[in-house]
């Protein structure tokens, strides 16, 4: 459901401060059965203290059972319903890559394949190549293939077999059809336009497919990655921003290009955070909180971690990053926000090694709490607590609500 | 969501009796942290050995963070989900005075204002008078003003500088802006049609911009008040009735005016309350019950003094009201309803003096009752009951489930 028509209506700017932190994937799963989940084995004095004393719930990001890729978690959190407003592949893929997107930009995601001679698909993924044979193949597609028909042609590394494909010029569309045909055996399929009348979408297919054609050329003596395929071909979305749907000042810390691609779609502002050997570690986006307090009113502060540990089925680091974030927890409460809000953008269970669909556990701490039976910052603990089950775009308003920023709905 | 078109579908006529008590504004917050709400803190033998048998849950009238205003509170607990079924301010401003409403007539909020000799807004609330100022000031307006091009215009003093401006006529259009520009030292807005091509709204717009202008005349030689500001132009809306979807006769027992006519938006008959020197005094409304006994199956039961108390502040006042209700109940039991259902139309913490958006306890009691760890009808102990959170326009078809009143959903 859109509430954000209604945050609108509502919503007032009044001096106090909410701090968002988002502990990447943070959800998790026992070991064992009947064991604890990362969150309940880890030692987290600090997070217990604060959720004494604090509310806490669950939270469902998309919908029971669907696992969120990392853009529709983050966008739920942020009030943005995520079967609302969705994102292209190829947009996702430029901004998890800090590709910069202007109005009218085409993003693409693309796979290296492996094609026969007689043009069908052999393998769909090129062997999955290294990634360093990734940048060593696009840097002779970039040679050869700089402009097609006076649309700039840009292309960047994602990883393995995955690159994104990104054309600037005037008059393209984003309606087209994938070329992948998700099988092999069979032709890549020629990018064709949804709408047959859509003319800038036309044309955005007829670069791609001179695009492909070329590469099959250039790649020609290739042994393995000798073809292309195309898809999630999209432009950067035109979204209300946050500011002007809750008179916030909304701005983002975050290390990753991804996170802070996704803030910025939202209106965010995204702050330079001084990374050292460990993107991820705390000291610097403590600094940029500390530089920047004063400019702005809401902080969406961003841990990856908690994710790519689960993600490598590493219980024991994931375990660890969630103790390291509990050291750090006094130095933010320190920094004086109304309103602290802790929680995730989706579960990665170390045992499932991936994204799943299990509620996230919410802290908030602010005005106007209620007793609540939840004594430590856990998913079993999260049941029991006074904000209930919520959905992920209800977060916001609660954010507001608690900060004192939404007025009455109706008299 | 709007369940009403299937509640309409699967909704049959039986014999037995809903008892639906909201006691209004009665979630609550603790005075301080750790401490009892007002309900947790209230002595009430009777709720409690009621609750024990009874199950509980939580709701959430409007959505997570949006404090309701009690018109969109109600109209949840009645089953009309308030993001869909809108009353504009005027309509229920007039609902508050008790002023009737026919098809067609136009209700307007109105301001008084003080404006410069240039005609720009100097104070928007007129130094907010006294309501017996309102009065005077409105007599004067009332004795020049009764007709505008043959539509009859009626004032009514609301409180302070607000009053309310009912016009009655043929061909009335409720699709009008504001005058009021939300802000001082520019001048008044015309009222204009919001679609130039709606002549009913372009009528309304032509009347309130005399009304406005005669006002001003009316009103030159007074020091302070001496111009009105309009907003909340609208119509009462048409809502299919209660008893057209649900097969029941719902009747409401209610004191105060605007509870009375939210009631009658959704059909229901409000039945007379003789009102001695409380107008919230259990005895009267008691008595209705008891007199109509047999004409309805369907009874909304309004308390006041639970909101009241909670707006003053007064956290000592809103538990000892919840006493005196519980005090009561034993006769309300007695009544013999076959579901009885206690609720808030929304959360009014004493310590906020203002209604607020956190969930109220709902207790229902009758048929084909689940077991349920709540003993007390708290907010805490609903967090635990066996109807889990739920939203307000959720609760009018499980009265009907438990009442026998609502067929299967589907073969």
């Amino acid at each position: 459901m859109d509430l954000l028509p209604h945050i609108k209506e509502l919503s007032r700017r009044t001096p106090s401060k909410i701090l968002f932190i988002v502990l990447d994937g943070v959800g998790g799963l026992p070991r064992e059965p009947g064991g604890p989940t990362e969150l309940a084995a880890a030692r987290t004095p600090n997070l217990d203290e604060l959720a004494a004393r604090a509310n806490l719930g669950r939270v469902t990001l998309v919908a029971p059972g669907f696992a969120p890729g990392s853009g529709p978690g983050h966008l739920s959190l942020f009030g943005y319903d995520p079967f609302l407003y969705q994102v292209g592949r190829g947009v996702l893929s430029a901004l998890g890559l800090g590709v910069e997107l202007g109005p009218g930009d085409i993003a693409v995601r693309g796979n290296f394949a492996t094609l026969n001679p007689d043009g069908t698909v052999a393998d769909r993924r090129a062997g999955r190549p290294s990634t360093a044979e990734n940048r060593r193949v696009l840097a002779k597609l970039r040679e050869h293939i700089r402009e097609i028909d006076g649309v700039k042609v840009e292309l960047f590394t994602e990883s393995e077999h995955r690159f994104v494909l990104v054309l600037r010029g005037a008059g393209l569309g984003a309606q087209v059809h994938d070329t992948d045909p998700q099988k092999t055996g069979v032709e890549p399929l020629p990018a064709r336009p949804r709408d047959g009348d859509d003319e800038a979408s036309a044309k955005t297919a007829a670069i791609l497919n001179e695009f492909s054609a070329r590469a099959r050329e250039v790649l020609a003596d290739e042994p393995v990655i000798n073809g292309v395929l195309l898809r999630g071909v999209s432009a950067r979305p035109r979204w209300p921003a946050l500011s002007e749907l809750t008179g916030l000042t909304p701005a983002a810390v975050a290390s990753y290009p991804m996170y802070r691609g996704v803030a910025s779609l939202v209106g965010m502002t995204p702050l330079e955070v001084e990374i050292g050997a460990d993107p991820d570690a705390p000291e610097g986006k403590l600094q940029t909180l500390r530089d920047h307090w004063n400019e702005f009113d809401y902080f969406y502060l961003h841990f990856k971690k908690t994710d790519s540990t689960g993600e490598d089925g590493d219980f024991d680091g994931k375990v660890h990053k969630i103790e390291k974030f509990d050291e750090l927890l006094p130095q933010l409460l320190g920094l004086g926000a109304e309103v602290v809000a802790i929680t995730g953008d989706h579960s990665t269970p170390s045992v499932m090694k991936a994204h799943s669909w299990h509620p996230v556990p919410l802290l908030l701490h602010g005005p106007n709490l209620r007793g609540d039976a939840a004594a430590r910052f856990t998913e079993e603990e999260a049941a029991r607590g006074a904000l209930g089950d919520l959905h992920g775009t209800q977060v916001l308003p609660l954010l507001l609500a608690h900060a004192g920023k939404l007025q009455k709905f109706g008299a």
